[in-house]
Order: structure tokens, then sequence, then C-alpha cells
């Protein structure tokens, strides 16, 4: 990785993520922190550091745990729990450069920081993202009747996003149905068949395509920006029905209402960044591949997000979850990637350096304060 | 971009454009030109010139009309205006140097430069691609009997191929219904019943499956070359449905009829490469993706087409459309990216010198003009 | 190709090519040897030299049998056939430095060496892969009642296996009916009428979706690992049916049972790597994309195959058929692509060289010795 003036300007650019979550505020066993680092498991026989997330840590963030780079798992992990979460914690966020955090709430199944928390330990901000499956199995869990359960999840949707700090809403529908479902805005009747199919087994995962089609039009009408996973997650995904090229028809039946953010999208990048071309409304980001690709490969997946799509539309997450090593992977992969590509363009003058140096601030902070209209906008 | 003999060889061969449009005739509003170099649209606060197209046109396009490298979009727009359309596109389809156009004349919402005179502004020599959908069209829109429907379009299309200068057909299938088709040669009574069901509608936009069919099958029966527009476009496109590997049945039951020409293909090049390798009949270009991702990624996007796919399937396409610039990007950044990487590997020892330069006019001129049997063909 | 620590590590690492042919054992004509270096065929006009592996064929494989790099494919053929077979084969494949070869014994139009023939001519050991769908179709060819076709397919499967040195079996589902397939293991009822059509047909060539299920989950009881062919083949190939994320499904209902190893997977490497890296028990390897899109894009493929995948998931094979060349190509492929953006990791600092060292031999023998139990596994 060479330097260059436009490294220098992301290094210097407080980023805005605007996709991650919580940390794990306990100490971590090394089960629990190689679980964590995978979208796998930890598997006998085998170490989650095997892998390229697993070398990027130890190279870029042992550093920061005052180790040598490429210091072994054993060195980072006793060093790690040597130094304590909150210190790592501290290091690792201090080190990320990112100055706003937007915190999807909604997926927690171990003690996280919340956004404040995440913020404190950053010096930074923080915003929350409502995740609408998570209200929507709420309202189920509290007691509804099939018929009232449009009203109640709408109600409980706007009380949540009305909540101070909230900015966008999300949806995990590639985790839930894929997004080969029929576009159309289901009907009150056919809401309420499904809810009683739902409810009738319990409530639990939403995982009923009409249902989850309810979800996206509620979302419509709350107005926020909807951020939508798409590709790369744990294999609860099936990743073909997450290509995003299947939300065509919804895309245009939505036009003109709400921003919709695909996130990480690897690897549908390229997809992605078709319809980030062609609809308006529509932006995209890498996050989540960032670090689990690494630095060595960051660059590459953000020349295919890249080659179409227009300098407006490209937004910088992390989506790290649980380990702050990846709010700082994120932030180093997409600095190094994103600088790499446009020092190179500048170097071999397709590109004039000014051009470049706004592309970077718009991608890693202004396009996001656009979408999400936070303070400081210009 | 380094030069070599690759590239002089590139830059001193007449290229042979096998699939583009006219240039708009008019002088151009700001507007206007905005939204012929985007697939999208432009929108409020933001500008088509912020996206990899509109840097390379402000960069490669902005010398030939005595501007500096990275000129303004003001000044770029100013300086068009100035000149007048004539003079520029003089300016730029000169600096393209392409000899042959083939230009495909059935899609014209806006008054575009004839075949005739787009040879005369380029001094070279164009012949006609006549696009089926659009002799469909006019067959319905001048009144036809369900049961006439059929014969109608063939006749009409044998007229249209036997006008002096046409070498190949078009279908946009892509666009109407993918190629998630049913393979075969539907039967007439079914033509029959899906023509009287469109024709009830007022016929207009053809986007019938059976229908949709019957145009492919018809191709098949004109003997003429078929280019198929596949992947990138604008909106209209649902990406997944374009993906040519759908088209493989249909390929086997045509194999030993027409030549097949996959245009454009992005993100689907390697789709489209295994096609060129495994049946005979098929040839691919990277054509409207070279100009969308520019010198910068053209050579990346040429790297994946050309991974398996034998030499004398690949053809070039600036698949340029309403401005002149777009003749002149395609061509240029087709050259450097084919350069480049055939030089790289002379430069490895991975590839003889007389062979690079027997790729790159192959893949320039001479597999064109093969294909389309066109005058000059050794 | 810069040399460095890595590349010389994988030259002198002796490969486990774990899915590979052997070669055919009679002198080629022209036309054979045409038709076996390509997955298309050959064609008149043209030759299949000319195509991204004819031009690797001809630059590696010519210096081995004394000619100058580069050789013309006349000379090529002419040295090759005057050498004959059995000296062409001894030079190429043990220039191919590949110690251990699982070989296909299932496909055989021609006259194939033997494992035994093809550990002898290499110097190494080779052991046998059990194709189940030729298993199937013998049981057929045979005569078998419809309700006795599980029986019997299964004691045939288990008496395959039992052979000495059956070391795995495999399946070409991917082309008989694609991955997307009902994912549930078929009912007795099921199969016996699957069965019954199959067999009133003649039998023959095994492509029932009902047989194929069957088939898939026979491999799971036999508990040997099951390679699977994934993408780019002939054109008997659906392509996109063949996206490995189909199997999804499947992989969650066999999770803890076998070993899958994902063979090929171009253009499918990143579902693949998404696959390997979310379920245990799945591995995968770029074989045959090795060969045709040969040295000069070798790296670039196993670069998206190893974007996310853990390390222990990666495996080497050539998919050689028939021509020794290809068992060459293959390793040399594997060695020049691994090595390269291995050491660019190390010499960038992104990655240690005693972890590269290691990641090298993982893929290059260690992984394929510890899935199938090879003798001299650590």
């Amino acid at each position: 990785m060479s330097g260059g003036p436009v490294l220098e300007a992301l290094e210097a650019l407080s980023l805005v993520d605007h996709h991650c979550h919580g940390v794990v505020t306990a100490d971590l066993s090394r089960q629990e922190f190689e679980d964590l680092i995978t979208e796998g498991g930890s598997w006998p026989g085998s170490s989650s550091f095997d892998s390229p997330v697993g070398v990027a840590v130890r190279r870029h963030c042992a550093p920061l745990l005052d180790l040598p780079r490429h210091a072994s798992a054993d060195e980072y992990l006793a060093r790690r729990s040597g130094l304590g979460p909150r210190e790592v914690h501290r290091r690792l966020l201090a080190a990320a450069g990112t100055g706003v955090f937007c915190v999807d709430t909604g997926y927690a199944p171990e003690r996280l920081s919340t956004p404040a928390e995440l913020a404190v330990a950053a010096g930074g901000t923080a915003y929350e993202v409502v995740r609408l499956e998570s209200v929507a199995e709420s309202v189920a869990a509290r007691g509804v009747e099939p018929g009232e359960y449009a009203d109640g999840f709408r109600v409980a949707a706007l009380e949540a996003v009305r909540r101070p700090g909230v900015v966008a809403v999300k949806s995990v529908a590639a985790y839930r149905t894929g997004f080969d479902l029929d576009p159309a805005r289901p009907s009150d009747a056919q809401v309420t068949e499904a809810a009683r199919h739902w409810l009738a087994g319990g409530g639990g995962r939403l995982a009923d395509p009409v249902l989850v089609r309810h979800l996206l039009w509620t979302a419509v009408d709350l107005g926020l920006p909807l951020q939508l996973h798409v590709g790369l997650g744990d294999n609860d995904i099936r990743l073909h029905r997450s290509d995003p090229a299947h939300l065509t028809d919804w895309l245009h039946l939505t036009a003109g209402t709400i921003p919709v953010l695909l996130l990480h999208c690897w690897p549908y990048q390229r997809q992605a960044a078709y319809l980030a071309t062609v609809f308006e409304q529509v932006h995209l980001d890498v996050g989540l591949a960032l670090h689990f690709v690494g630095p060595a490969r960051s660059r590459a997946v953000l020349e295919e997000a890249l080659e179409i799509t227009p300098f407006r539309k490209l937004l910088y997450s992390s989506d790290a979850y649980g380990v702050a090593e990846f709010h700082f992977l994120g932030a180093l992969a997409f600095r190094r990637g994103l600088a790499g590509l446009l020092q190179d363009r500048v170097d071999s003058d397709e590109l004039d350096l000014p051009d470049a140096l706004r592309v970077a601030e718009w991608a890693g902070a202004h396009n996001a304060r656009q979408v999400y209209r936070l303070p400081g906008t210009s």
C-alpha cells in the first residue's frame, strides 16, 4: 500500500459508519472470540484465525494492543484478555477514526454495547437503526389478534422510529425469504391470513413471504431510509435468493418514496452497482466484506462496486458485530482500498486529484450524512 | 497505461464497431446531455458527470474539444455547444478510429443520425442492424389479424433485412421477458393466441413470452447473425433474467443455424464467455460496459471476458447511443484495455508478440468481418 | 511472475491432485488433440490452439518436448507424435510435480490410463474416485426391477467404494439436473416410481431429479467424501443451475455427515467460498479453470476463491482429462497463481512468511490428505 494524498485525506477524514452493531461488553473466551470473527463457526481441529480475517486481525490489530505485527493467535488473545474489553474497545475504536456510527440494535444474542456506549468508547456520535423484523416479532410476542397485526406492527414501528436518534430502519428479508418475492403490497386480507398462520405457530421468527412483503411496504410508509442486508452472511442465507436484482420490480413500485441502502452486497456488488446506477433511490456499500476479505482484497471488491456506480451512491459501513476489531478493520480496509484505487487513477491521469478527494469524502462521510439527514450535512 | 507494440498496433487498427447507434443531431441542453450519458436519469441534486463515465468524458473527450484534461462539466458543455453538434461529432468520431459501424436503427426516441450520416461524419462505412421488436411492433401498429401476425411479421422482417446494407438482426428479449423462456419454437396456434391477446390490448411494446420466443425463432429463419442484448441496460431490465446461461437450451436447439452475438454482457461476461467457448455459434463483446466503466476498468472487464474465450469469439462494439463521446470512449477503452492485458502477457512471456498482435486484430476487426461477411474479409 | 520463497516452497512441494482423470493412452490425431483441449469442439475454420489454453500449451509444454517456447501448433503436434504418448506423458507428469492423484474413473469415452498406470508414469501414488452416476447406470444396464433399484444401487456403490484405493465418490448432478433440487431425501416409493419411469425408457443417462437426489443421499450413507462438479464444463451444463448456492438447504440437512468437495466452481468461486466459510463440511478447488485460464489468469481466479475462504478449505486439483498437458498446466497455474498472491501479501506485510508457507502447504497437499485420510497425514 503506497501512501499519497488520497490516503492522507482518507486517514484524516472522520468516517460515517452507516451500518454496524455494538461490541460484546463482557470479556471473551477463546471460543467466543473465534465464533465472533467468522460467519461460520469454530470447528474442531481448526481455528477461525486461519482465514483472511484472522490474518488481518493479527497483522493490523495486534500493534494496537502493543504486540508485534503478525503476533500469534495465542499471544493476541492473551493480551486482549489482559487489557480487558473496555481498554481493547477504546484502543480499536479510537484507531478506527470513525466519528459517526449508525447502530443496528435489533440483533443481540449477546449483551452488546448500546449506541450511546459505543459512542462514548469511540469518542464519536451514534444513531440508531431499527430492525423491523425484531419489531414485528415483539408485537407477536406480546400477543395480538391476526386482524390487528398490521396495525399493531405499524404502531410499534412508528413508536420505535420516533425514539430520539433513530435515523433508519433495516430489514433482513434476505435471510428470511430472499428477494424473489411478489413485489406488490399485500392486501389487508392477505396479511391477516398470513398473520393467523404465523401466530397460530406461536409467532417467533418472521419468515412468511406475505409478512416479509408487508414489512417492506411498512418501511415505505414509515418514510425513513431502509437498509437491506444483501449477500454475504451466515449459513441462514440462501445466497442466490439475496441477489438484489430480484428487487427490481419492487424498486419500480416504490420509486419516489424512501432511500434504499443495499448493505454488504458481496458477491453481488456489480448487481447492486447496477441498481444504484439506474434507480435514484438506491445506494450501496460493501461493508462486512471489507473486514472478511481484509485490506489485501478490499480494493478489488471496491473496484467492482465502483465500476459504474455514481459517486454519490457509495457509502461506508463496517457491519462490525461483537468485536471492535471489525469496527477498526472495516475502516482500515475501506480507507486503504478506496485510496489505492483512486490514487492509481490520479497517478495514471485518469482522474484529477480534486475529484479523487471529493469522491473519497463523499463515500466516507458525506453521502451518508445526506441520506440520513445527519447534523452537519452541508 | 504504458505503451508498447500491442497498443501501437491497436491504435493503428481501424476498428469494426459491430453494434452501435446514431448520435443526436440536434444541439443538446445540459439536461439532455446528462440524460444521455447515464443508464439512470439525471436526478435532482446530482450530476451524471459525478460517475466513472463522467470522469472519462472530462478526461478524454475534453482535449478533443481543445480543453484541458479534466475540464469541468460546465466548461465541457459550454465548449460543446459553442462548437456545435456537427463539429463535435466530427472530432470525436475521427478520434475513435473506427472504420466500420453496424448501426442498430430500431431505437430512436430522439432524432438520430442515420447510418449513412454517421459514416460520413466518421469518414467510415456503416451497415444496418434491424431490431426485430421494432419490426413486430410496426406490424401491429399497421393493423393485422391475430392469425396473420406470424406471416406479417416474417414478411416485414424479410423486407427489412433485404434493404441494402443490412448485415444482422437484433433482439432486446432481455428487456422484454429475459432469457428464462421455454426454448422451443411455439406452435402456430400458440402464436395466434398470443397475438390475439397482444393486439386486443392495442399492440405496443412486445413483451409476451410466446411472441418473444417466436421472434427469436423468426431470427433463425431469417438466417442473418442475431445480436442479443445481455446484461447492463436501463432499469427496464431484470438483470438476473438476462443471465445468458438461460439461453443454453435454445442454443442447443438452434446449433448449426445462425451466429449469435451476445452484446455487453456485464456483469455476466464470464457466463457469456462460457457459452462462446462451448457453442460454435456464440460470440460476445463487452460493449456498453467499456465506456461506462471507462479506461480505468475496461481492462479488468476484458480480462474476465477473455479468461477462457477462444480468440475468434471476441468482438468489439461501443454500443454508443446518442453522443459521439461514447463512440470515442468505447474505442479508447477497448484499445487500452485489450492492449494492456495482451502487452503484459507478452512482457511476462506468457504470450508471443505475433500471437498478441493477431488476437488484437481479430477482436478489433477481423472477427466481426467474418461473422457479418463484410467486404474486405480475408 | 516473480520468484520468491513462496514459489520456491510450492515448487518443492509434491502436490496432491485431489481430482483428475487418466490420459488417453493411444497416439492422438490433430483433431483428437484439439477436441481434448477444449470444452467446446474443434470447429471448421478455427483451431482450439487459438485460445488461452492453447497459448499456455505452446508456451509451457513445448519446452518440455524440447521445443522453443511458443512453438507453433504444427510443430507441437509433430513433436508430440514423434515422441509418442508414453514419453510425452512421462515428461509432462514428471514436470507436474504431483505426488498423489485421486482419479475419477467413471468417465472414459476413450481408453484412458488407469490410476495405477498414471501413478507409474508420474512416479507417484494414485487413488480412485467412484463416479456414482456410472454405478447407478451400470445397475440399470445389468437389469433391475424398479423396486430393487435403490438396494441394487446401494449394494453396487458399496462394492465399488470397498475396492482398494477408493477414497471418495463423485457426482455430476450439476450436469444432470443442476442443484436446484428438493433437498430432502426421497421416499422409497418416490425412488421406485422414478426408477420405474427411468428403466421403462431403457435406463441410460441418469437425469431424473428424484434419482439424482437419491444418489446424493446415497453418497451420505456411504460415508466417504463427496466430490461435486460445479460450474464450468461442456455444453451439457446449464451453468446457472450449477450455482452451488442452490445446495444450501441440502448442506443444512447433511451437516455433520460427509465432507463435500466443490470442484472447479468457476465462475461461482465466490459462491463456493461462501459455502466453505459457513459450512464445516464444505471445501473447494478451482481445478479445470486453472488450465483453461492459464497461468495468466489463475491468480485472479484464486484471489476470488480465497477472498474469505478459511485456509483449511482450499484444495488443489487439475481436473485434467485425456492429455497430460493438463495435469502439468494445472499444477503450474496453481503454483504460480497461489505463490503470486501469497508472496505479494508477504511483500506488502499483510501476511507473515511462515503463515504464507503454511497456507501454500495446506492448499497444495495437506488439506486433501486430511479430507481423504491419505497415508502420510500428520
